[in-house]
C-alpha cells in the first residue's frame, strides 16, 4: 500500500463532497433539476470573479479559454502586446498567429515578472494596440505579473482590453474584476477551483463586449455572445458537461463557505511556507521577483537533475509533483499549493523533498531543516 | 419518492461502474497513472469506429466536433455540400458560413432522408466541392440518412471527403468507417459511449489527413493534427478531462464485452419495439423513410400539445423525454434507447406514454396496447 499525494499545479486534488456530487446519477441540462445548478454557479461565478458582468463556462481545456480571448475580441491584422515570460505566454502567439492577429511580443525571461514600463511604453507609442494579453501566474515559472499595474494602464484607453490568463491564479490571489478593470478574466477548472479539468471559464468587461461587436475573428464553439444570450436565460449554447457544473456548484459552495479573503490568506501562507520551507532546505526558488502563490518552482540543486526530484518523489513517496518544462526541463521541479490544500500538504512537500533529495545525495542541510522552516510559518494564525 | 428515468436522447443514463470509476480521487494527466487510460481509449475507440486510423478525443461538446470538422479540412471560400433535415443539419451551415466556408444546401424536409441522388448530381457537376456534411442520425427529427450510399459517392473523388456527424448514431447503428470509406466521423460522450457530456471524438481518414495540410481555416484548441501528434506518444495536446477519460475507459470496457454486433442488434430491437409500442397505441412515428435507432419521434396526436405529454411525463411519472425542438415544438415528443438502455427502459417509456395520453384525454387505444406490441417485439431473441 502507498498513499498518493497530488501535488501538481493542476489537476488539483477534488474534494469527496465533491467527487460524491459528481458520481450520482447524471441529470439532463434542460430539465428543471438543471436550473438551479446554473443559477448558482452563475451567482457564485460573479461572487468569485468579483464582476457584475456574467462569467462564461464553456466545455474545453483552460486552452480553450484562452483561444476565445483572442477569436472573440480581435480581428485578423490587429496587433495585441503578448507579454511572455514562460510556457503559458508563449501560448498567446501561436494563438494569435493562428487567427492572424498580430502579436507585439513583450519578452520577459523566464522567472522575471514583466517589467511594465516597457509595457506603457509600447502603449503610449501605439494607439492602435488593441489588447494586452498576460497571466496572472505563469505555471511553468511559478512567477506573477503584476495585474494591477497592468490594468491601470489599459483601463483609460476606450478600444484597449487587458486580458488575464488567471488559470493558475483566480481563487489563489485577490484578481477583482471589476475594481482593477480586468477586462477578460479566464480561469480553468481544475486548478482553484477544485474540480477536475474540462471547463473553462470567462469573465467579460462591458468594454470587451463593446469590442466583440466589431472583431472579425471566426468562431463558433467557442462564440461567447452566443454563451452569455443563453446564460442570461439559464441555458447553455452547447450541451455543458453537466457533472463537471454540478461538481463546480458544490466546490463553489465550499469556497463561499470559506470566504475569499480566506481563501487568499490561506494560499498566501502556504505559499510563503513552501518557499521558506525549501529555503530552509538550502534550495532557491526560481521566482526573481513575484512569486506566484499558485505553485513555487523551485531550483534544483548543483549536480541534481529536477527530473530526477520528480520522478523519485513519485516513485519512493507517491507524491505527484510536477517538472520543469521545455527550457527549465531538469532545471526546476514544482510544488503546487493551490486549491484543497491545507498545512500538511506543505509539510508532505517540503519533507518529500528533503528525504528524496538526501537520497540522491544532497549535503547542504539536514533533514528537517526546511519542515522546521516551513511550520514556524505555519505555526502563526 | 419519485424514482427518476431519463429516456432523452443525450445526456442518456451513466452505467453505476462508470460513476463510480469517475467518482475515484483524480489522477494527473502526464503521470504513469493516466498512460494506460490512454492506451487503452486508443485502442477501443479504434475498435469503435471500425478504423486503423487514431481517433482524437477533445473536451467540448460534439459541437466542437463539427466545428473541427469543417475548421481542420476547410479554407475559406472552399465549397462543401451541407444536407439539412433538421437542427443538427442546419449547424453545418452557420459553422460554415462562420469560417467563411461557402455551403451548398441540400434541403430535406423534416422527417425525411437525403435523397442521394441530389447529392450525386451536385457532386457531378461541381469537381471543386471539397466536402459532403451530413448527420447519420438527425436527432431533432429521428431520422437516418443512408451514410453507405453517401460514402459510394465520395470515396473515389480525391478532394472530397465525407464528414458524418454520428453524434447519435455511432455505437447505435452500424457505422464502418474504413470500410465504407467515411473520412470524418465523429461523435460525443454523453449519447451511445454513456458517460457524462464535456467529450467529442473525431476519427479522420488518410484522404482528410492530405486534405488538412492544405487547409486554411484558423484552430488552434481544436487544431487535430496537434491532437493526433501528441496521441501518438500517449498524450494529450491540452489538458484532458481527465475524469470523462477515466469514465470513458470504463464504459469501453461494457462495450468491448458486449461486442459491436450486439450493441447494434439491441439498439434494433428496442428502436423497433418502442415504434411498434407508440404505433401499437395508434400514434404515428415522424420519421418518414429511415428511423434512427437512437431516438424515436413520435408526433402528438390530434389536439394534445407535444410539449405537454414532454412536461407530463416528468412531473406525473419522473420520465425525461425530450419535446420538440424549432418548428417541432408541441407537434412531436422524443424518446430516447440509446446507449445504457435495456427492454424495460422501452416499456417504461411506451407506457408512460400511454398513460399520459390517456390522463390527456387521448381515447383512441385502450392503456396496455401499445405495451403488448412493444412486448411481441422484445420477447423474441
Amino acid at each position: 500500500m502507498k498513499k498518493q499525494y497530488l501535488l501538481a499545479p493542476g489537476p488539483t486534488p477534488v474534494p469527496p463532497e465533491v467527487l460524491l456530487a459528481m458520481a450520482k446519477p447524471i441529470i439532463h441540462h434542460r430539465s428543471p433539476d438543471f436550473i438551479p445548478v446554473i443559477q448558482q454557479v452563475r451567482a457564485d461565478l460573479k461572487w468569485l470573479f468579483q464582476t457584475s458582468q456574467e462569467v462564461l463556462t464553456v466545455a474545453g481545456s483552460g486552452t480553450a479559454g484562452m483561444e476565445a480571448s483572442i477569436s472573440n475580441f480581435m480581428s485578423p491584422g490587429d496587433k495585441i502586446i503578448a507579454i511572455n515570460g514562460g510556457k503559458f505566454g508563449e501560448r498567446w502567439l501561436k494563438i494569435a498567429q493562428a487567427f492572424g492577429v498580430v502579436p507585439i511580443e513583450v519578452k520577459v525571461e523566464w522567472g522575471n515578472s514583466v517589467d511594465v514600463s516597457v509595457v506603457a511604453d509600447l502603449l503610449s507609442k501605439d494607439p492602435s494596440i488593441r489588447g494586452v494579453y498576460v497571466q496572472a501566474s505563469e505555471t511553468s515559472t511559478g512567477v506573477a505579473h503584476d495585474i494591477q499595474k497592468l490594468a491601470a494602464l489599459t483601463r483609460e484607453r476606450e478600444n484597449t482590453i487587458l486580458v488575464v490568463d488567471a488559470i493558475t491564479a483566480l481563487g489563489v490571489i485577490n484578481l477583482p474584476m471589476d475594481a482593477w478593470g480586468i477586462d477578460v478574466l479566464i480561469t480553468g477548472s481544475q486548478k482553484a477551483l477544485m474540480i477536475p479539468p474540462g471547463l473553462a471559464f470567462i469573465g467579460v468587461s462591458e468594454k470587451a463586449w463593446k469590442l466583440q461587436t466589431t472583431a472579425k475573428c471566426p468562431r463558433f464553439y467557442l462564440d461567447l455572445k452566443r454563451e452569455k444570450d443563453n446564460l442570461l436565460k439559464d441555458s447553455n449554447a452547447w450541451t455543458p458537461a453537466v457533472t463537471l457544473w454540478i461538481g463546480l456548484a458544490e466546490s463553489l459552495k465550499l469556497m463561499r463557505a470559506e470566504g475569499l479573503d480566506k481563501i487568499f490568506a490561506r494560499h498566501a501562507r502556504l505559499a510563503q511556507a513552501t518557499r521558506e520551507g525549501v529555503r530552509g532546505f538550502g534550495l532557491e526558488v526560481f521566482a526573481k521577483n513575484i512569486p506566484s502563490d499558485a505553485v513555487t518552482a523551485v531550483v534544483s540543486p548543483q549536480g541534481i537533475d529536477g527530473q530526477a526530484v520528480y520522478k523519485n518523489l513519485r516513485e519512493q513517496y507517491g507524491i505527484t509533483a510536477a517538472g520543469g518544462q521545455d527550457q527549465l526541463k531538469g532545471k526546476v521541479f514544482r510544488l503546487s499549493h493551490m486549491g484543497y490544500a491545507d498545512v500538511f500538504d506543505v509539510i508532505t512537500a517540503v519533507s518529500g523533498v528533503e528525504m528524496v533529495l538526501t537520497r540522491l545525495g544532497y549535503k547542504e542541510k539536514p533533514l528537517g531543516s526546511g519542515v522546521a522552516r516551513a511550520q514556524s510559518i505555519l505555526i502563526k494564525e
